[in-house]
């Protein structure tokens, strides 16, 4: 399975004591199964392939993040999911063997740990890191003071787990998770994940809390998220369900309030709701500039960023910027 | 939640001394989630509704199953899934307060569970009943030999045990899963239960066996099932992935062969083909007849049951037949 | 298996128009596997077993609880675990096939469930009752304002929520679980179940907010409690992991606050402490009497029940006792 | 935490262009919470320990498998648990920085996971690799024909699985799983995963099969495995319960039959027998001495090996032995 970005940095880096990679050139090493993004194949210290203007911005989010907020110094990396999440780990790749062999990757789920796997990265075991340096993922909706929903793809305590344990939590995304208030594009309701016995139990309790049966715009609210490739309610990578609680936007302006009452629940795991964690978030725009959002309240505009990340702590990285 | 047929039943039967239905009257009780089809609910001992000949042709197969395989010596019935079993479900309240007061029913997933539910029967414990008397169940595909092909729903685990539990096992499905050959009409692969640390060997042992990468039509073959309402692979209600894997004809001629390679490999903890369980498989046409193929080999016909069933001990109602 | 007390009782009860018990007479039936206490299979309609003094105190304590809660309006039940719930089983099996016949049982657990099954009694599915009308359960240690810690038996993610459902929740337990401050006796820590990736983050946060590594007496304080009949750590019945977490007295005594901290830590999936949700607490003494402690502060002894129970509503029998 | 072994090493092959440990230097890895045996932490470069002989006998055990079956040309190896696999990892560390820095190790379980990360060795991910070079592994007990049983600690699915994916798989043990016939030392039953809701079905399918509720010497036969650390049945690391199962000694003379039996049942996700896998047996004796059993018959003595291991490549390291 070829992986050409890190082939060609090999290549560049490797000398007669180069350690030889395991995972590329074992032949019992099992191939990903998902296919990738063409692009996050491509080196990017080479040209850069051409992409429609969303598509651009997300790679500009991915890749500044990245600049701004992976150092050399930062060891114990933790990748998210979402479309935008594959630049991401292009970039890092882009810093270079040097920079990433004695780095530890976190994956959320399946598909960043396939994204790290093909990278030709190490991945590394959650269950061993208490904390993280920096993790970087996607979101299903992001508000004004950086709270945001996740939960979409039913990955979110996973996803917690690694954003409460990083030191750094940034999201990156597209200009449509952009949003005022929580449950303003992503309406299907907050995700929520119970132990199967007691999601009666939940249900009511969610119902008494306000969220209600159906929407406004007749589509159906509470629920018990059902499965498409399987019979019944969908299960959890950890052997739970999914409760989808649409709620009121005056609910949904104090997220912190409300996820707070829900976690306290008991039955519920883990609510899709994550308040005050964000250091940052970077929107990629149709117009293919990034939105950048800081937890101080700033918003900047990025437009470009050199085609090779300049490599260096996060501290030196910092001041070259400023 | 108005269960007409229940009711209408119950107004017919009670007494001063009847005991009231916990379930039905008890306003702590959890009304299901799932719509179920209309006809479910109508009475079936009143004028049946006019159905679509396929839909007809399908309520008739239930409830010709039920007929003739449902006795009133019956106290243990497994339900299974799929479009044709509400009408069984239907056509055993039709048998009444009486019939139905001391049986327990097991149910094979979660749509299952709230048919029995909703019909107000009493769900049994599937954990307490090494025995079954008669489990019904649809497929999704069933050859000459009433072989059959099960798991598109990711439940073939639990199908399985209640199949292999029964005295007698009964499949009921409409006439496009009446096949000669399995893996004519069910092209996506034979659904696999595997632990998840053990599906990148279960695959390679799979391809190994000869299940292609893709099919001959150039769809994908052999394949880990992803989901569609999360992320990554599809979870099974008990936390398994699933594998689709297409064989050859050649080799499909020979289920019970290929179960058995299958379910010997180390990771595999089931295999969604039935082999020599089936005592009977009523199929639905388009023309509204239902076809019967039994074990003995033979084939009959079916063009009409009564509106309400005779209700006897499986003994008597085979006389009756006969 | 013979059931003593049920059966004596349907000889009473019994009548040609009676309901024959599926689960006693079915011979598909699967009698439970865990010897139950012997005394619990007397039936308590005649003259009771002797007992040594404690034993005989806690059945006084379960059999006054059942009195004082169970009335026949109540039909939805949760039954716990512990040593002193067999007794609450027996007495609620005393109030005859007519008060039980149209009640529902809800297990804790799997030896409650077992006990539930051996008495006779209806077996219901949690998942389906988001309301329960009394849960007596058992507990590990009570303080004096009921809060109480449970989790030796990894169980309390399901008690819990058979607690939270319920109208009335009541603790019967021995004297040695009757402390003034949680923590005194029961010296292993709060058991709290964790989802297993997040183990190592948890165990860092609980470190903390002051839970010790070694306690006082030098024995292991905060802990991932591994397995004695399996290899590694102890598994629940939801598939989580068991931190038992020790705190100084000092937090001790505010349970609620510790209970409130603990499960927002993200990877919590349910705390051992359960504050604020008790009726009344029924302690067996050694010397045979009961010590009997309601939420209200009020603090009583009982010495005798009758052998046979007065079987009303639950109010009605409440002005009995007044 | 101190690793000496791996630090002592790391001295002597330091260099300036040296990569250092991410997992031994970070200060967000987790140490592992189980202690280890204290040789174990020793380099065996040194002046080994001197040890009890039967503990210097496992040693020695241990030692010889992985100078026979660990060569410089294997990349991806297993490591199983039990008393003797610790030494295993003390001797392919000993094998020095340069042979293990581009191996990946897979664990078995909990155990063997910790001491691969303690050791300082890369711990693989599991379900990433379809074949394994080689795998190290205990028994609970060894016929002649190098047969075994697993799953004193409830492991054995994920054991088969990195023994079948092996090319090579080896046993270590101490003299007393050194049988003629399965059954004889351990004879508390054959351990079968079973999916929780199918164990009711599966005991009464084993009692069918010969397996008896009693023993000879009185003890209990048949038995769903329960827990001591926490309430009702043990839970494996998958979910799913433990059903012991002995079976009489002219059965146990064919585990080859009665594996396939017991797996072909409906429920069964995995049976502790491990037939016609092993490679050769390592015995410690009471004596100080090795015995090994090999797969082609023969049976041979090893008294000692050197301190520091030979490392080579497989086939040169056979061809230096011969």
């Amino acid at each position: 399975m070829p992986t050409p970005a890190v082939d060609l940095l090999k290549a560049k880096l490797s000398s007669p004591s180069g350690t030889p990679d395991v995972k590329a050139t074992n032949p019992n090493f099992i191939p990903p199964t998902q296919p990738l993004t063409p692009s996050r194949q491509l080196p990017t210290s080479v040209a850069l392939p051409v992409l429609p203007a969303v598509e651009a911005a997300k790679r500009l989010a991915a890749f500044s993040a990245v600049d701004r907020h992976v150092g050399l110094e930062h060891k114990v990396i933790g990748i998210g999911s979402g479309s935008t999440v594959p630049y991401v780990v292009d970039r890092i790749v882009a810093q270079g063997l040097e920079a990433n062999k004695d780095r530890v990757f976190l994956p959320t789920g399946f598909q960043s740990k396939e994204l790290i796997i093909k990278a030709g990265l190490t991945l590394g075991d959650v269950d061993q890191y208490a904390k993280i340096d920096v993790t970087i993922d996607g979101a299903d909706e992001v508000d004004n003071e950086l709270n945001s929903i996740k939960g979409g793809g039913a990955c979110q305590l996973r996803e917690k787990v690694l954003a409460e344990a990083a030191d750094t939590w940034v999201i990156v995304a597209d200009y449509r998770k952009n949003s005022h208030v929580l449950g303003t594009t992503w309406t299907q309701g907050i995700p929520i994940e119970v132990v199967p016995f007691a999601y009666a139990k939940v249900l009511t309790n969610l119902s008494h809390m306000g969220s209600p049966n159906a929407l406004p715009n007749g589509k159906p609210g509470l629920n018990l998220r059902m499965g498409k490739m399987k019979a019944g309610p969908v299960v959890s990578d950890n052997g739970n369900f999914i409760i989808d609680a649409p709620f009121p936007p005056e609910m949904m302006q104090k997220p912190a309030e409300l996820l707070h009452a829900i976690k306290m629940l008991t039955g519920v795991v883990e609510v899709g709701l994550f308040c005050d964690m964000a250091k940052a978030a970077y929107f990629g725009n149709e117009d293919g500039t990034v939105t950048v959002r800081a937890d101080d309240g700033s918003v900047g505009q990025i437009s470009s960023v050199p085609n090779t990340p300049i490599v260096a702590s996060q501290a030196e990285s910092a001041s070259v910027e400023a």
